[in-house]
């Protein structure tokens, strides 16, 4: 039987198994996180690119706006390993673009990424109800501050390996990242070449070997991707592509039409961007820099040396230049939409193939 | 509401909105086709690599077995792009695996590939109920002749754009090949890499395009997938590894094998076999040529230089040189069954999920 109250919705406190992707860079404002978790599933609001004391300040935004559950997500650090030739080739490569925006010569690298231990100690000290991540796992430290607490753990996990070692870290519940996700790869363990598998295969696999629920996300945009995941046995679903393009989202205008023209053909999973591999709307920064991608330094010292040229080429309405990440189903984002509309749309899709 | 009995299962005249797939050389034998046929899905010969009279002894053999419709499955013809110079290269790089399963030096390119109108014909003049075909499209003409015969026709789309081609071509339905699957990519239009779709996020945006049932194909090996492709818009499946290790499957002891030790991580899509991308378990062949798979002759001409190769190999038991095909979701095909077997055991799945 397909269960729409289930253990994922009973640990998480909320009322439809519906969550909000922690889409970091700017969608999930706070109207956005607090919209969804509103409207009965868990809004997310993606910090990883956040400083600690902005972290606190959105949390705080979120909790005027709504007295229901919601998760904040972090990316698990890790070191980026590039030499310094690799770094100072791809930093040549930026200049020309540089240029053109009205940025000074070659990037600098003074912050390659946030402390994630400040993120983190803002969550605890918030007393946020959900925590969620990627890239990784926690310490033993980590997971039991956030215990103490009582926070819900959520990882994310490409392949069945990582969902076992996750479960092993004592998450409440994984996120099963289908190879259609938009956004970074969440692979942490073996190559990422290997861990790119569709959602329709990854799920009942990964149901299989674990015992914590298992969330569904990759390619999910509405009550007929929601059905079809709990019939793979999962619990529910997390969305991106659908909530990015919906009417509280922060993300730039630009990169909502880019979504909105796009189709299944659209989308590539590269590293250009970050130096992590992430799918996205293939434009010609992508077309450029593919032919050095296997050399690129890799995250987050590609990420911080893209940084500025991105945000600028956004500010400077420059769609050409700025990651537009995407999953593989925008045809099934065209409509902008309140989340909280998305959300009952898709409830309300759901009974009707589910008769009830 | 999701329905079993519906558009798919009338066109076709079987109980169950199940096929099995036409798996290309050698899995697919009488008794198979036959198993499944007689279970209420649909058998499929995959006939692509077939002479024509072996195959109309074969339809003849599968009639003897069963009295429901079964398909025969045919690859539609291409030419293959290669310079002289590119062949010569793919052929002395096959010298060294030759000269160890004693065959002679290079391979010899005499006959590329069957001819398609000779096996078309034997489909015409046998009345096969039910033709389906990938890589490609009909012509009006070949369309116009299965038509007369009452033949049902299904064509094979990796994106939306093709199975509008394919609706407009005339098909009566159209299997959706998402990214999961095994074997040869059905890519006819646009890149092979742009349409590399997780089915999750292909069927849906499909079956909202095209008025003509669509069949939901990649990552589907149970009553779950069956399930999830019904909610997500699919009238039914087509499922390929889970009948290559069937008990009737004529695939070879050491693929069967392959795909029983396989996990999600296993698989890759390379066109180092044949010329166009595949997906099957990464083996020592894949490694030594993947760096000159840029290079390699297209399909059918590499894949008729590695043909005595890999037949040879299978015959000495050489896993490593043998091609390996299977989709993303191995560890659900790990146990053998019969075909009929696997058939019953989806469906009582089935009407477990749906509480029937």
């Amino acid at each position: 039987m397909l269960r729409l109250k289930n253990r994922m919705t009973d640990m998480l406190g909320i009322s439809y198994p519906i969550i909000q992707a922690g889409m970091a860079g700017g969608p999930t404002t706070p109207e956005l996180v607090a919209a969804v978790s509103n409207a009965g599933g868990l809004g997310t609001l993606g910090a990883g690119y956040m400083a600690p004391e902005q972290i606190r300040k959105v949390v705080r935004e979120i909790r005027k706006r709504t007295d229901s559950p919601f998760a904040v997500n972090l990316f698990i650090p890790e070191q980026g390993d590039a030499s310094k030739e690799q770094i100072d080739a791809a930093s040549e490569r930026l200049v020309p673009y540089r240029k053109a925006l009205g940025l000074d010569g070659r990037p600098h690298l003074e912050k390659v990424a946030e402390s994630f231990e400040e993120q983190l100690a803002v969550v605890l000290e918030e007393n946020v109800p959900v925590f969620s991540f990627t890239f990784g796992m926690l310490s033993a430290d980590q997971v039991e501050a956030l215990r103490r607490r009582q926070i819900i753990l959520i990882g994310t996990a490409t392949t069945v390996r990582e969902a076992l070692a996750l479960e092993e870290n004592g998450v409440d519940l994984i996120v099963g990242q289908g190879s259609e996700a938009g956004g970074h790869r969440g692979t942490f363990l073996g190559s990422f070449a290997d861990a790119v598998v569709g959602t329709m295969a990854l799920i009942p696999q990964m149901v299989d070997q674990v015992r914590v629920p298992v969330i569904a996300a990759g390619g999910i945009m509405d009550g007929r991707g929601l059905v079809a995941s709990l019939a793979l046995g999962a619990s529910g679903v997390q969305m991106g592509t659908v909530f990015l393009t919906s009417r509280e989202s922060g993300a730039h205008p630009l990169h909502q039409e880019a979504v909105r023209k796009s189709t299944e053909e659209s989308t590539v999973i590269t590293r250009v961007f970050s130096g992590k591999p992430a799918r996205g709307v293939k434009n010609q920064f992508f077309y450029d820099m593919e032919q050095y991608e296997k050399s690129l330094p890799a995250y987050p010292i590609q990420n911080a040396l893209t940084k500025d040229l991105r945000s600028e080429a956004a500010k400077q309405g420059r769609q050409e230049w700025m990651s537009l990440w995407c999953g593989q189903a925008p045809r099934l984002a065209q409509k902008q939409k309140g989340a909280g509309e998305i959300v009952a749309d898709v409830m309300q899709e759901v009974r009707q193939l589910l008769g009830k």
